[in-house]
């Protein structure tokens, strides 16, 4: 039977950092800052992604983007126009794949494994994202959060996954640079590779990754026998 | 009726930051050090609350911030002996209330203010702490997220409190130094009061505090009229 990867996307396919480049011409603020200010916001994000799934207060990931951003303009204190806002936001929408993707992805085709992005990001958000990533010939499915009106790690989001790629959660590999999402995968039933690029300690939670990697790029030594 | 407020206990009623004299006793690393090992260690804390809340995998606090732990030591590459261990993971035992913390609470109970209060620790924790930190002539209730077997800001946590304390949500008025707990709590329909000790920005996510203060010493003028 075919393979079947569910990506994450950002912090997995996507580098979240690229929007520094953008943050830097809107701020014109040393390149350290721009380290802080990235990290705050995405930081932020995925606490308020985590927030109204517990809150039971479901928004799309878009507006939770934006309040997160709101939430770090204002505590470093940086006013902008709407106009710059709007670039800085927009940015998400334009972030660059990690360097090996679509080689890797290309090669794990070719060797028949069936892939899908599977991401908190909203429906919409991630298509434009596909798209702009150029990794359209590659990604056959994309899942997200929204149809369960949820956010990973919540087990409803990978179940789903299952359901709308009719195959069961074992069956599904999802393939996360993000530890704490490899973990609700885990707990969810699902198979996990945790791309670990940046040498981290795992969550310790008690379940483990299936598998872990340095790169996207070695996906395909470990998948292909 | 008499008013009753729920105190938050974590960063609201005792400083997590106290158990930075136990980290530099045992850890022996410079001072700005610390501060960096305590605040992973508390934002580990709190995100592994979310996670375990939103997985619908609950573990006693305890647990979590014993995990936490772990995931700060690894990630610091600090290689710590089981009696080091124990000794700094129970400083959470024994934190410091904050400095107008016993006088204020006083002051607030001869007004006929019950005082209550509601946290993510776990039960046993949460009463030796109040212990500890010479709070017990002043709270009457203890409730502890453990009763739900999830955690703040789940709008579960809230509403058990109400039962608990045989009030209405509305009667009820969280106090706390967490932005993100006063928005579960305005969510789920408490009232609130954010301790913004910090003068940090409020969560962006659409509800707000009833009333904000500088510190605990400032609640007296704001409920006794």
């Amino acid at each position: 039977m075919e393979k079947v990867l569910c990506f994450d996307m950002y912090g997995t396919l996507c580098d979240t950092g690229s929007v520094k480049t953008v943050l830097a011409k809107e701020l014109g603020v040393p390149g350290p800052f721009l380290d802080e200010i990235n990290t705050l916001w995405r930081r932020k994000q995925l606490q308020y992604a985590y927030l109204v799934g517990l809150m039971e207060r479901y928004r799309s990931f878009w507006e939770i983007t934006n309040r997160a951003l709101d939430y770090t303009l204002e505590y470093f204190h940086l006013d902008l126009n709407e106009i710059q806002r709007d670039r800085i936001l927009e940015a998400y929408q334009h972030l660059e794949p990690f360097p090996s993707v679509p080689d890797t992805l290309e090669l794990l085709i070719e060797h028949d494994v069936h892939l899908t992005v599977l991401s908190n990001g909203d429906l919409d958000m991630l298509q434009t994202l596909v798209e702009n990533a150029g990794l359209s010939p590659y990604i056959k499915t994309v899942i997200s959060a929204e149809d369960v009106q949820t956010f990973k790690p919540s087990p409803r989001v990978y179940k789903n996954a299952a359901r709308v790629l009719e195959r069961d959660l074992q069956e599904c590999q999802l393939v996360s640079g993000n530890a704490w999402d490899v973990t609700g995968a885990a707990s969810a039933g699902m198979g996990t590779i945790w791309v670990n690029r940046s040498q981290n300690p795992f969550e310790v939670l008690s379940v483990k990754p299936d598998h872990t990697v340095k790169g996207i790029n070695e996906l395909p030594d470990l998948l292909v026998a």
